[in-house]
């Protein structure tokens, strides 16, 4: 008799943003006439730098013509050509040397941060951040390192590092010893950023306890405070306890293209249940032989593409469109009185729910009023639950309108 | 203290392409003049058709302007577009009637195939056919369902079926109850095909088992024969045991484009440990809700311009291409005095080595002799010693110098 894995009936509710789709379609339906904007999902809108266009073209002619056919990308783990483009553009002009064969492109940070997981065994100890991206639980959830739901949204089997106002949104290393830590910075949802201390600090703990911290990094490109590191990498010895998720969907645009990459230093190591070390970056490339099978030629070439100078204009252009919008809903929410944090380093904008009011409902009076979709902060832990997350990602006009109905009605 | 997943230490040998791209290259690095041709990993070389190109082009401009720009692909399960054209042209065509959300799109059948275990329990025992395509053991392996080699290349826990010259390669249902079972046809490596009858007694069995057979069709647009089944769905009942695998990758040359589908019917259940069933489905589309991000937009696009009559004809042409490739290749070893299967309804040509030499033995003998790369059969289990497989996928013109070079040399 086949059995199923029954962790995921411990999953809680849908998927956070199948859930809101799921209550968006809802009220279209019973609102045919209503106009939703939605600022729920971190779902870029601008288009494709011209640059990255036409290297996609280029790349999709290429495939048509049998002297430049490609088939599998040997191994599955990325071309040269994008691999050194990472290497030199995103780390070497940071000061951090990375070989290329610690990078492996992927279709996306969901699916990497998802995976990860595998490469440890059932009995580490997680910790996240809460509010926190649900993927980094939901994967754990599946695997079976969460144990049993308690009720509240949490697990368990996980260790929650409340990020509220008096933390500051950072997670502080807890008192219960973890294994493997996930940390994202810039943070989604809350828009907090860490300084370089903060990374310091938990580069010592990682050392001290041997754990391993899984690092997303997929807003990095919204920093504009020089003094932020946009790589945990830049703290000394992260190489040792670290491994970075990066992506191309909100840096450049390519959600519905789907690039990304993960760097596995190869002084990064775990230890098995008799205590010999055993390098990381190996596993994870046999994780990735036997389980992907690469990423498009045409989609790697595109995100080539990405550093033109050229494109890179472009799209520093489009970034700084999200951000303006991020002014523009901090600066609005502000004066109607709300307390709000985040949407300077980052696209997301958390915002505390007046009066105490839980975050469902605030979403649901959100929508009904305004006709204006948020996220809303239960979504992402306990610790987000009086808080909602407004995402910068939109058109201008599309931001504008939302915020003159939530003036109006809120 | 990280621990590591110690099932990864248990995998024996490199993942077999990369073994076989190791292998390739350190004889290339000792003869470099020597001009090696693989008829190794199953990878195509035809270029991919104009009207497939010119899709991608076209979406790649879409993605290129603000009003058709498209981000995420809502729920990350496939365009509705591409689901409706499989629908109709992989299934109806056949009598085969699906709903489009049991339809799920994906960047590889080996993506899907390694990740579907996920769904299961790890107390399910797994059937594999012996020989076997090495990512069914191996992600089984990973996940802890395989328990210790026994030294051969196999697993403790693990249901082997061989399919030997004695079976007609194909694989009877085995006396030890089997909750998972992997059946792939036209099959990798042997070529092999399996018949209506063949077909409709493995669904008697999942059905008498409740076993779930989780069915890889990935060859399926080499089947010639027209008795020969393309999906398991054509077996009535076949809907509440079975998962298929499709890919675009052999069919229409996807292997560096990627594009595949998974087929999980709504009849199709589980069971939890204390009996009660679980649909597959939904939980199906949970996993790749929290650990995939959907396909690039632009492959999508792609893919369903496969189904154009223009493009049909174009890939037809190719598939000729690739299946004249094996028929010259049957002929030539025939010829030479070798005993030959598959070839006929697959592109894979399986070849039992001469005086029982052994799989690896013949793979270096005949690099070395002819700078011909085959793939070892003992790579794709411990059934496949004394094999060695031909892929047909190749220019004519190299095939046909390979061929040359084997008649004179071995």
């Amino acid at each position: 008799m086949a059995s199923i894995n029954e962790n995921f009936l411990r999953l809680q509710t849908g998927y956070l943003f199948s859930e809101i789709a799921r209550r968006q379609q809802a009220f279209r339906q019973a609102n045919p006439q209503a106009k939703v904007i939605s600022m729920g999902i971190g779902d870029v809108t601008e288009p494709l730098a011209p640059a990255v266009v036409e290297a996609m073209k280029r790349a999709a002619d290429e495939m048509g013509r049998a002297e430049t056919f490609r088939g599998y990308d040997d191994g599955g783990v990325g071309y040269e050509f994008l691999r050194q483009a990472i290497k030199e553009n995103d780390y070497a002009c940071r000061g951090v040397d990375l070989e290329i064969d610690e990078i492996f492109i992927s279709d996306g940070t969901k699916c990497d941060t998802g995976n990860i997981q595998e490469l440890f065994s059932l009995s580490n100890v997680v910790a996240v951040m809460d509010p926190v991206y649900p993927a980094y639980v939901d994967s754990n959830v599946i695997a079976g390192r969460a144990g049993n739901p308690t009720g509240n949204g949490r697990y368990e089997g996980i260790v929650y590092m409340p990020c509220t106002e008096e933390t500051g949104f950072v997670a502080e290393p807890p008192d219960r010893k973890a294994d493997l830590v996930y940390l994202c910075f810039p943070n989604n949802p809350t828009g907090c950023v860490a300084t370089k201390d903060h990374l310091a600090e938990w580069v010592t703990y990682a050392r001290e306890n041997r754990a391993v911290i899984l690092f997303d990094a997929a807003y990095e490109a919204f920093i504009s405070d020089p003094d932020i590191p946009h790589s945990i990498y830049e703290v000394d010895g992260a190489k040792e306890v670290a491994i970075e998720f990066r992506s191309f969907s909100k840096s450049a645009g390519f959600t519905g293209v789907r690039c990304a990459f993960t760097v596995v230093p190869k002084a990064l190591k775990a230890h098995t249940a008799d205590g010999r070390s055993v390098d990381l970056n190996p596993i994870w490339n046999r994780r990735m032989c036997t389980k992907f099978n690469g990423v498009s030629y045409i989609t790697q070439a595109g995100a080539a593409a990405t550093y033109n100078p050229e494109a890179r204009k472009q799209i520093r252009r489009n970034i700084e469109i999200y951000m303006n919008n991020a002014r523009l809903i901090r600066e609005a929410l502000t004066d109607l009185g709300y307390t709000v944090y985040g949407g300077v380093n980052a696209p997301y904008i958390w915002v505390k729910t007046p009066d105490g009011i839980g975050s469902w409902e605030f979403f649901e009076l959100l929508l009904n009023r305004a006709q204006v979709i948020c996220t809303p902060g239960a979504g992402f832990g306990a610790a987000g639950e009086g808080y909602i997350r407004f995402s910068a990602f939109g058109t201008p006009r599309s931001v504008s309108e939302a915020l003159d109905r939530i003036k109006k009605s809120m």
